[in-house]
């Protein structure tokens, strides 16, 4: 599928001399999560020093930026946040750091609260004041409060404020510490490099970049303690209490094809989709082939399956950037030109089938099919390795409108209309959790099914701020 | 005098379709009263939108930044921030825009709160937390504070809290308010566009720029609304009840030589105090130089009332900006000689009067000297148009600690020979508050008599956050 | 295999209104030719300007940057130069724009002239000067001789001068005019847009993205004009006296898998490479996986010949930029991993056949069956889709020295007790050549043979100029 | 006077350890001369390393640019270029650095070549190519011709060919070497430093940054060779012949008022020049004031003469840039307040003289009077210390057309009337150069008298060439 706006990825590390360098790799490796800003935050086992930026990890920390080649700091975090297409803003960058009664402290969300905008109505009206307009603010406003710092576990008893998403990396001045919500919707997972520290990331990716190993999950409801005395461990929720409702769009999409997610293998899970949607959707074609990079894992599965050929019908370009320029011919076909280059000699002729892992607009998807035709192919058979999305996602999933997604309110008939394709297959949901290993419903489908964990009847208020407060420090260019 | 570190311009308009350019031309004015950072906060009536920057002003608001040539709001206020030698923080940067529970607010600052940090104390054990850590930021917690925001006029309650010199420009989404400490410490006044705008600034030559014309000075305890109704004005203390406290070191050195503050024009009492400098010091000498530019206006009235002719000893180069080069020879001499030029013919052989407006450290006055003499002056006679700086300023000018003061803990005669000078001679403080025209008692001069207006028992904590949080959002280079 | 040094891109467009933009686009689609360097030379039909740059085209025409919006000339050219891994010279930045007798003329070069330092040094013994120090220059002042000049066809005057191999547009102010040296030895070819402007390119996949058609390739010998009587063809020396030699490594490597090139799709002869490679050497093993992106078509046909199963065991970050960080770990190794990440679930336990494109140094390769033998791998198979490299090439692949090469002086078996791999398996070179369908001496196959088209005993010097000339007119910083 | 386009600074020194540092500071004190763009050539005695970049010279060599704290190479040349209001060329930014049979030299050039067209016009038809617009790349070609080179002397007699201005700095791989053309038009000097190297200037305050003496100047027609050997010289026209013609203009305004040019002080001379102006223009008023910095000098010399006292009117701010507004009021109007702050309190009620050391256009001039009108000033008496410019310059300074210039086709009657000042005063030619120890016809005036130097009937064209060739590297954007 296209880009859209996407989420998160956090990491944090304690007790290696080299936690900031590991931290800039570890964030590297979740790029594809989010390449608006990036940010690390380090201490010296007494001061918090951050630095964030606009861009990809590689341009925030270049030669020179956040003395990264300098610190030696023990333990740090990290955090890389969503691309949008339009405007943004400096001031939500991550890490958040912060200072209240008991020191510094930063933060690195992966999620969303759905009742963040309450929390902030509150505490607004006891006299607080608010600089970003992102929801990770407000968990310090309720760790600085008076009574919550009295408690006994006074972080645990903030967790059970929020509500929604959250995989949390805490870093304080003498530990990190990470958390996870009770439905363990966002991944968290925990890694030991070759040296001992311990690691926390968004996904185990980040720890083959570092060589360190993956150990396990952070626990619905669990907050792990990274310090001196190693890792330790304790629960905010009574564990078991909840039934689970891992995004099942994360291994469908979001996450990276080599890593461990919810126990096991994204690649893995992908290919078997492929399988299962080559079952529920045959085609009698000559060929099969992905839209890369994300539609790879799935069309081998289908091809397997198929006794079809896989090939390579369209060639990704390594270099797009931003385009700046407003071309006079129509914008959605350049853009899939630029970005995918059709291979003509493999599909002239052919009956095509075209697998990806999801639609969620579909207009550059038209793009492509265009293209394919344009080159030749005689029949297009689109297969798709997921339900069709149709609902809003309240737990970090940027998706566009209802009325923007393809399959809002279209019926198939006219989806392949509209792709001005020869069929159209998208995977059953029961079809897609038969992929996964944990039981159906400790998964969260609501972007398919339209049932939610959390009642959605609270307002879910987007800040009004973003789109005007532009407290820039520096534009960015590139 | 060499530049140390600075204060801080504000400035604010109501009214004017141009009110955001406007802004960029009253801060260009005053950018003498900073270089570190500037911004500008402004309102469509609904709406704040804030761009700050590190830097000069023409430099945060180059092409394409900040949106400054195309953002037609009614309103707008700017700040530009004192320039240091080290490092630097852009959090710091304002104006500080934050938001509570009765909406948006920016906020610049001219002055020193010496209760800040007793004040921020207070407020992180109610569970506040804070992002910068300037002392302006306070303001808006006290702000939005429930209790606070409930009293009949709640900026006047809140300002009653605050301890030490603050001219304050606020933004609120309908209308620009100006408030001054009950001392009236720093300078501020208001002006009046031609097309009838309300205007303020720190100085009246931020007017000159726009073309507005001087009202007159925001009174010490006064706060200033400008609106939809245009002027109107309140007290927060019952007006007449303390003396006040001019800061005399704005006349001496701070304020440009066009402004009028605290009622009368700088150059005029610059030269006033050079007239009464060579009556209290005269000297037997051929020519009267000044050290460019703070000393010019004392040095004309030093030449006028001695009948020695004024001359150009030495020319100041116009292109200084930072040097990276860490030079072999001695950097004292090398920065002096690469921003004050001697003429040579103008010294060689002659018995030179130099006169400056005030001396701090004395080290780059030393090498002045030691320029003249390569050049061949055979006597040097200092004249210095203030009396010796000894003691600290807790109200906004941020001199270096007593041991680095040159009059620190040195006798006359130790500076004179510290300067390789034949003669020194200091203005008394008796000669020079009579060159002003109000009574002597409305000045402060607590920088030479060490006689405060507040009491200093209080424990002025730097904030330690400063040195070690560095949230940067780019590097500055040039 | 790994990237080192690579070549360069051309383009040229006559009577477009947005020759420039589509210029733009066309070395977008270049950009894997070269990324050190971009530059767009344009003509209004009497003045020609030229914008060049470092670094990506994106980057060298970003915002603002050389009028690319704004230009409406309607003949353009353009250039993308290979990136080096040490210092690079702006100077030599293409097109090269300089004037003579018959006015401006701009110059796009891809190829390496083996006889620039003899011309050079003959031209400079008359007089001349040369400001850069590439081989570009001297074909201008071979242009600019006046008995050069005087000859009725002065262009193929000229070229009959050049030796070794050439791809160039030339930009006249009323004209764009192609040529390619007499063996052929890199491509370039015709295409036509929609509208009926003619374009040359160095691949056919530059006139996909602008919706170009394409015609045919410029003849080995031939000159091509391209003005406003259309498109006119003549030849600077007897066509078919010389036998051609394209460069083999153009197929194997360089092209993108959906360009024409020599006639014919690059895709299809990798994908019979990897089957005449699975004929060749075949291996008992569990799955078939490429190197990715260059591996890829090859591993196809392994996959498809031998009947194993093709799957993905790496993917590759498509965020990797410039890396600042000397990280203590073993660099090879973290270059790697941040490039390809292993899914381990795919090669745990398997015997595995890595198929890549060519090997040039092997030290990256190393790296990569390092990380799989990391991640389980039981068996490891090399399989590389062409013969073993072990020559240098003078027509402009810049490997490195023969010492660097892995079979530079290395027999199979130490080959592959280097790589660390159970077996590994080369192309045959008469089994590449079975792939491509024109003769098998039509090609040049010297890095693998040994064997020129052109005597060698040439001294090919590089200009010792480029070491030490740095006329920088700005850093390069991304 | 307001600036235009200004003419440019050389400095060469041998036989330093830090020539490159020294070289950077000398041109930062040559910094008036022109602010477009910097450079620096510097040989380790075998090979020349030359980086130019477009700004002042802090901002080329800004950290990390031009290895400026890491060459220690013991000989080095360096230029700043002036500024100019529109479009600039990075290619021809100095020093120029060529190669030809002898090897490498690099050339930094004030003054103009009048026969530069010609002479490049004669070579294009040898079949050379140029890659600048500017008239010092011809020098090259006439080193290079191979009947040059056999010559005795062959820069001597390259020297021969050229007509004009030049004041020239070369540098070799083992030497540098100055040369002034046999009119002495633009100055050029030597120095020696402490530790015994010898340096050549523009001007004398390049000399005093780096603590070195000043000895003499470069004769009108001798080459001076800086080497192993120390300081040799020779001439290539037979000394005496010719009458000087140095600029007057260099003494009026150009030069630093702290340099030795043409044998002796600019400041002295402009003090004279502002006592003659009394003497010929005396007036009936209450203050005498400088419009800063340049007409300062005469200021003084005025008042001591007149006997009225000497003030300051106005103020200029040190922090102008580029501003990019086009602000809608009066742009003319609100460069000058940017620029210079009138200081009401000094003029208002004031019969002011005021004084500029000269007047070109005229429109900025306007500007400051009125704003000494607004501010109160009742009456205006203008004065200043050089005759009309009514005549461009062919020998470097880049006056606009005469249509432009107030004094081009205007009576003085007029000149009051546009200035609307109450009367208006020129110093005579005979009055300016009786302030100069020179005999009168030892200096150009034609800029004053129509009367040149060189015949004027040479058609002076200006390189079509610059309009239109943007071989931009980067963008200059502050």
């Amino acid at each position: 599928m296209a880009r859209t706006r996407e989420e998160c990825g956090v990491f944090g590390i304690y007790g290696d001399p080299e936690a900031v360098q590991k931290t800039f790799f570890g964030l590297h490796s979740l790029q594809h999560r989010g390449q608006e800003s990036a940010g690390i935050a380090s201490s010296d086992g007494e001061y918090i020093r951050c630095y964030t930026g606009m861009g990809q990890v590689g341009r925030v920390f270049r030669k020179g930026r956040g003395y990264l080649d300098k610190l030696k700091n023990p333990m740090a975090i990290g955090h890389v946040r969503y691309s949008t297409t339009g405007s943004s803003n400096p001031l939500n960058a991550q890490p958040f750091l912060g200072e209240y009664s008991r020191g510094q402290v930063a933060v690195a969300h992966n999620g969303n609260l759905i009742n963040a905008s309450l929390l902030r109505d509150e505490y607004e009206a006891y006299g607080h004041i608010f600089k970003s307009t992102n929801d990770t603010e407000i968990i310090v406003h309720l760790m600085a409060k008076p009574s919550h710092v009295a408690k006994r576990d006074p972080l645990g008893h903030v967790l059970n404020h929020l509500q929604g998403a959250y995989s949390l990396v805490f870093l304080f001045s003498d530990r990190v510490v990470a958390a996870r919500d009770p439905y363990g919707i966002r991944p968290l997972c925990l890694g030991r490099t070759e040296g001992g520290a311990y690691c926390v990331a968004s996904e185990s990716c980040a720890f083959d970049t570092i060589s360190a190993r993956y150990i396990r999950e952070v626990e619905p409801g669990e907050i792990v303690t990274l310090d001196k005395n190693g890792l330790s461990s304790r629960f905010f929720v009574t564990p078991g209490t909840v039934t689970p409702g891992h995004c099942m769009f994360e291994h469908v999409y979001f996450a990276k094809q080599s890593s461990i997610i919810f126990g096991e293998n994204v690649h893995s899970v992908r290919k078997k989709c492929g399988h299962q949607l080559a079952r529920e959707h045959p085609a009698d074609a000559d060929i099969v082939i992905p839209v890369p990079d994300s539609g790879t894992s799935a069309a081998i599965g289908y091809a397997n399956e198929s006794g079809i050929p896989f090939d390579m019908g369209f060639v990704r370009s390594h270099y797009i950037g931003r385009t700046f320029l407003a071309p006079s011919q129509d914008m959605r076909d350049l853009a899939v030109k630029l970005k995918l280059a059709v291979i003509g000699e493999v599909v002239k002729g052919k009956r095509v089938v075209v697998v990806d892992d999801s639609i969620v607009r579909g207009t550059t998807t038209k793009g492509k099919i265009s293209s394919l035709r344009e080159a030749g192919a005689t029949e297009i058979h689109m297969r798709v390795a997921c339900p069709p999305v149709a609902n809003p996602c309240f737990y970090g999933v940027d998706y566009p409108t209802k009325a923007e997604l393809l399959a809002g309110d279209k019926t198939l008939d006219e989806i392949r209309d509209f792709l001005e394709v020869d069929t159209v297959g998208y995977l059953s949901t029961d079809g897609m959790l038969s992929c996964v290993s944990l039981p159906d419903d400790h998964y969260c489908t609501a972007c398919w099914s339209g049932q939610y964990k959390l009642p959605v009847n609270i307002v879910v208020n987007k800040f009004t701020m973003e789109r005007h407060q532009m407290q820039l420090f520096d534009d960015v260019e590139l």
